[in-house]
């Protein structure tokens, strides 16, 4: 039988686990499609993916279907003062700090109906599911959708779990993304930004966080394993660079006299893909983002901005891998006649999960006799944050051809199913505990 | 006495041509002034440039500016159905074709204050001063104002030249530029762009057509000269380049799975600096428009489409470059797992400035003791349309650094002056012939 197939599988693994009520997966199924359908290109379909960004109309509209998805649930919503949604479902001893799990259902433009929603939708599943069964846990459950994950402009995502985990940048509120100032977005959304340090979340608040989420890489899906368990999330040094030479006419200006912004920053894209690659490791360093100025055939150009983006686990190879780039600059901005500035914009340290979160993941997945494999995240997930304030675990599934933040994005309904039914698992041992 | 200065030194030298009447140099600069102010950055000053797009609310408002200035010069004025502005002189015999003379008054986006307006208002400086002389010609005069010569976006450039020359590509008019249907965007300057046929020129419909334009490089400044005389305008090819990879997320994609399409452009924009400059002469080579999709920090780029652009008065010359940057596209598609498509988007043939219009652009320089170079142009310009209908000649004056389509464009009043006396002896050379 293929197990890539919707039916089957699941439900014959799942009967090696008496007493953990089944994730009904033809239902999540239907809650991801009906989900797509908030910021879906006009005239397309499922396969067409989604373009829900955070603060957008699309995004308000979505976060009011998962709302009621919660309610349905019978979980007691709010919203807390940063926009994050959260969905709690009482425990038999209801003082107990809670179980959180959750994950978030922005996405950037022009991105796929995979990434967060698995996550968010699942977290439901499993509270519904255990709801029908009519199973009380022993401490409190809670399900949180943050808000603006992806923040894909720049410096900006992560926005929900930052502020829960108290690192909000000063003067985050007032700055402006996507034509929108922060705190008004917030607004939007049904938060209050005068009260955000609200949002906060103390140590020890939860009893662990975990979160379902697709791989965005290929790696599962090419070794044939069902669930990746989670090992850490890769630290993140983020770069702005500013090259400065001198706009001119493209027809009278020698090639001898010019100091061509363009050259310079195509030299330093060059290298920064050189010196990445060099390296033995999983390091990643990439720039997809840069704005040519005045960005016009017949003028040399004058001003290139653009953002390199160092990942790896450990946090001293990337500030190494930077160091060489600033160096490469240096040399690059001299023999081009131009001034290369490269500002740091952001970081973000590795998280590491917690052992024994790990291991609850993996003894679920022996119960249900799924195929399983430790990995890194190369993404940034809200879970980083948590990481900050308890123990904390990721569940994988596997990401077909490792398509990612486009509308080719796919896991297939058994492998969301498979994800939400470890997600319950996990959740119920660590709710016991 | 400097030679920068504004007084003196224009007054002195043209005592030595008795018979010629000399431009009002203080006029010229007034009107250079007054034009100035339409599209000029909200709160700014002369030196702060202008942006006097074609078709844009200021360009009209300078047209209507223009066209009084001409008619205060006793010129009969009309707008041809291309949107073209023509003044005309009647001559003693006014049968005869005229010389014709001009430039535009279009600019780049945050240009300068001189590419086109010293030629436009220089030219009507010359009929103002004949008027006031009293002087009338054999042949009649006609005073040009070209629409659209910048064209900055894409092939567009040179649009009223090419109409008059009927070089205007089939379905031109339908495209969509700077956000208006060409014809709409013909309608709104005066033009009738169902008539467009009508604007065309007939090969000998003038004597010879002259053009006063400032250099835009710094040959002449550096060599302390007065008059550039245009050997020819260069051959420009224009290849539109679309680099197609693969988006993906930058945290999940290892390097070697990644198909980067800005990786390729970089290395792509390189091979163009590289493969200009490593051969003698004066060809040059630019990509000055490149645009990144999906151009967000944490995605691999997908797409990036750039505009490579090469000159040359040898058209042969560029054609071999061109060759050589289709070849090194082929590899390092190959090395970059992308596919890079080049598309031929404009070819402009060179254009030889004649003879006989050179010689009479150099007497006049002997007689009003004006120091004179012989040149290229590195930059287009509607006299390369007029050259294909009659004889041509352009008349270069210094560009304060090299300097142009910048807001920091400066050439000095007294160099504005010298070249329109320099136009008013050529025009009249010629309207005698």
């Amino acid at each position: 039988m293929n197990r890539r197939q919707f039916v089957g599988g699941l439900a014959v693994a799942a009967r090696a686990a008496p007493g953990v009520p089944l994730i009904n997966s033809a239902r999540l199924r239907t809650h991801l499609e009906e989900l797509s359908i908030f910021g879906r290109p006009e005239g397309g379909t499922f396969a067409d993916g989604v373009s829900r960004v955070a603060y957008s109309d699309a995004d308000v509209a979505g976060r009011a279907y998962v709302r009621k998805l919660m309610e349905a649930a019978g979980l007691k919503t709010r919203i807390d003062a940063a926009g994050n949604m959260y969905g709690r479902r009482a425990g038999a001893d209801d003082s107990l700090p809670p179980v959180l799990f959750g994950s978030h259902i922005d996405s950037v433009p022009n991105g796929g109906n995979f990434d967060g929603d698995v996550g968010s939708l699942g977290a439901i599943e499993v509270a519904q599911s255990l709801q029908e069964a009519g199973v009380t846990t022993r401490r409190p459950l809670e399900v949180v959708v943050w808000q603006n994950e992806e923040g894909y402009a720049f410096n900006n995502g992560l926005a929900g779990s930052r502020a829960a985990a108290g690192h909000l940048d000063p003067g985050e509120l007032d700055a402006v993304w996507n034509g929108m100032k922060k705190s008004d977005a917030i607004r939007k959304i049904g938060g209050a930004p005068e009260r955000i340090a609200e949002a906060r979340r103390a140590r020890g608040s939860f009893a662990c966080y975990v979160e379902l989420h697709i791989e965005q890489g290929g790696t599962l899906e090419k070794a044939g394993i069902d669930i990746g368990v989670v090992e850490g999330i890769v630290a993140i040094d983020r770069w702005d660079v500013e090259v400065r030479g001198f706009a001119n006419h493209a027809g009278t200006t020698p090639m001898l006299e010019r100091q061509d912004a363009l050259v310079a920053a195509s030299h330093l894209v060059v290298a920064v893909n050189d010196i990445v690659r060099r390296e033995p490791g999983r390091q990643v360093g990439t720039v997809g983002q840069l704005n040519v100025s005045p960005n016009v055939p017949n003028i040399v150009p004058g001003v290139v901005r653009m953002v390199v983006e160092l990942r790896d686990l450990s946090a001293k190879k990337i500030a190494t891998l930077g160091e060489q780039v600033r160096a490469r600059a240096r040399e690059i901005g001299a023999q081009t006649k131009t001034q290369i500035e490269m500002r740091q914009a952001a970081h973000h340290d590795a998280a590491l999960a917690t052992a024994e979160v790990q291991q609850s993941i993996e003894a679920a997945c022996a119960k249900l006799g799924l195929r399983h494999q430790r990995l890194p995240s190369g993404a940034g997930h809200d879970a980083q944050m948590m990481a900050l304030l308890g123990p904390m675990g990721m569940i994988f599934v596997p990401s077909v051809a490792g398509i990612s933040h486009s509308p080719r994005e796919l896991t297939s309904w058994q492998d969301c199913a498979r994800g939400a039914q470890v997600l319950m698992h996990t959740v119920l041992d660590w709710a016991a505990r």
